[in-house]
């Protein structure tokens, strides 16, 4: 009997359900994937279609015996009960499915899960930007906006497994509507989709010219501000100066609940580099509570972002395994 | 030798400083105070005097030998360090000053210090309302808003020792002017001046017939408003609406960062009783992301307040011990 040399990490996303097996200092050393939906509506067709595939990596790497452990990130996942919550945009209708359990059942090793963005913030202290902190937030700047927060080197989960839900701050007093039933929270603005209905609103509401109206105003995406950007459009531009300022402001507020070392970001909206980071970093440092000013570093993820996910997912297997 | 039955636990004010002997169920047995200021611009001094009153206090309860440590709750004070920075309202203008290491030289005692709001969690954990809860929110409505935050069952002090500093949260963009230096925060809309505040504001800009209007402008206090809301008062009451919504609407943006299980209230604000709490709690729930609805408590303090202070500091003391 081994102890294991690896673990798997599963990123479980709408579209596709992405598998590795990762060593101690992050290197996957296999990867499969299939697609989260056309399983049925039973989810332990899902994990038994899984298994087909992850087998196979499995026995590549050596067997079963080389592996320790399983990570899951996954939408709405609650950490403590190891089961996903009504998560609008997977396969599943009922209530409360206890994936973990089912993964753990199927491969004989413990399985824990949480939600991705908490997930991308183990990854990040295990891999990546944040090893050896003890105090910071992770924002993924993606389809929504999403936080992992970590206090005094653990993930905030608080008490119902469901905490770290930055995205939906109200930043905006009955500001724009949000998927969930409130108005004006952080990623209506600050995610790639906020960007992009902050891009639909200038060109309708005004006469700037812009690259931007070249492109049907439905099929407008946040990379589009970005090409946009670069080539220098000034309303483009404006657009990543105004979602910045507003995620630098909501930053200066997080700050007052626990003066992390440092915000982490990651996500697509990242690859604008400067042209968000700068605005973040400015706005954060004009309205942050002077006690706490110059101290929080900003950073992008240091996480490949294709294999980010995983690998956040993955890092959780090793907490199960310090844990035991 | 014995390893002491009992804790000192000061609460260093701008204006007095109390000290109490307490044992392990909050029992305070033995109290003394002098004033904060008058003992010069050296803290030496103030220490040194302390000393005299508290020697007489500790052979009261049978001699340092029963004392197993001190916890100070003081404004500015950071737990990592022990020292106190450029507190405004008191006497020393040195920019650090060492207190804790200071009273445990003269002590013999290991000697540690936070902020009254952090102090006042502790105690409530120790002694009081949060018994037993490993993830909750402390806020404090005295002259400003503080706020002590427990996750995982351990106070949450940050990358430097200084968060948990909800109190200034912007609740309002280009709002009132705060003492911190910027607009809008938490504390200038519900803190006891901030009530005031909002009382002499309806006063001046609005000919609404209030028994307020019998007190000369300048001298309203929040709890002339508690006592005219007590009467029937409409004005009055609709202050304490209004405090209490605002109030409740940012506890909902706190709940996303850690989720607690309670938040527990503290200080004179709550002595309007429901006046305050029941807009607190209808706030919070209407405004509140629906997957933390319904799980919050929202609590008194059920520490005497002339006592909690030192209740809370001694805490502190008793946490000392446990790490020991």
């Amino acid at each position: 009997m081994t102890e294991g040399r690896y673990v798997i990490g599963l990123d479980l996303g709408g579209t596709n359900s992405v598998f590795g097996i990762v060593d101690a200092t992050g290197n996957i050393v296999a990867e499969t994937s299939i697609k989260t939906q056309g399983h049925g509506s039973n989810p332990q067709q899902y994990v038994d279609d899984c298994m087909v595939e992850l087998r196979k990596i499995i026995d590549s790497v050596g067997g079963i015996k080389n592996i320790r452990a399983m990570g899951i990130g996954a939408p709405n996942a609650n950490y403590y009960t190891g089961c996903i919550n009504m998560a609008p945009n997977l396969p599943w209708k009922e209530e409360s499915i206890p994936l973990a359990k089912m993964f753990s059942e199927a491969l004989g090793v413990p399985v824990t899960m949480t939600n991705d963005a908490n997930a991308a913030a183990i990854g990040e202290m295990t891999y990546g930007a944040a090893k050896g902190m003890k105090n910071f937030i992770m924002i993924t700047l993606g389809t929504g906006v999403g936080s992992g927060i970590v206090v005094n080197g653990q993930l905030v989960y608080g008490s119902d497994g469901l905490a770290g839900e930055l995205g939906h701050v109200i930043v905006e007093k009955n500001g724009r509507m949000c998927g969930c039933g409130r108005k004006g929270c952080l990623e209506t603005y600050c995610s790639s989709t906020g960007v992009a209905r902050t891009a639909r609103e200038i060109i309708t509401s005004t006469d700037t010219p812009t690259l931007l109206r070249d492109i049907p105003l439905d099929k407008i995406e946040s990379k589009d501000v970005s090409i946009a950007a670069e080539k220098g459009d000034k309303v483009a531009k404006q657009i990543f100066e105004t979602t910045g300022r507003i995620l630098g402001e909501a930053c200066a507020d997080f700050a007052t609940f626990c003066s992390p070392e440092a915000f982490i970001f990651f996500g697509g909206l990242t690859n604008a580099g400067d042209l968000i980071m700068n605005p973040i970093k400015h706005a954060y440092e004009e309205s942050v509570l002077p006690i706490y000013r110059g101290k929080a570093k900003m950073l992008v993820s240091q996480l490949d972002g294709a294999k980010a996910a995983v690998l956040g997912a993955s890092a959780l297997g090793w907490e199960i395994n310090n844990k035991i």
